[in-house]
């Protein structure tokens, strides 16, 4: 039972950003969209994941490698879309 | 050594969430912000507190607490700046 409420919360924490993803896409605009926080952000999930593999956790390394990925490619869309400077 | 490893990347992926909502406050725009992604993301956060709360883990209830608070202040500032309807 706890295990599936850690499963079900860390699919909803990892896949919450698929739609910021997608949005940004669509609308070609990052503007509004913090760079701090996502590099804050994209640390933080990227010492999760060596956590993750030195603890030898399955799920931390799935949903923190996932997570990686797509803040990656929203810090890359935040790159690419705006040239103001928002920080 | 993993204990202090596991604090910083909690840290870092609460602590993430402050810019944003100080440069959504700032500019009072929070367009590009994915309604969805703050959405999923704040229920997930609320099943890691409970999770955290069941298993006792003072680390998991003190990130995930915090990081309610200003994933709410998110949705509020979405909700309140944003009237187009940003998916």
């Amino acid at each position: 039972m706890l295990e599936i409420m850690g499963y079900v919360a860390g699919s909803l924490t990892t896949l919450a950003f698929i739609p910021q993803v997608l949005q940004i896409y669509r609308t070609k605009s990052a503007k509004d969209v913090s760079l701090a926080m996502f590099l804050l952000f994209t640390a933080g999930v990227a010492l999760w994941l060596g956590y993750g593999i030195m603890t030898h956790s399955f799920p931390v390394v799935a949903a923190n490698a996932i997570t990686l990925v797509l803040s990656f490619v929203i810090l890359y869309f935040k790159w690419k879309y705006t040239r103001s400077s928002n920080i």
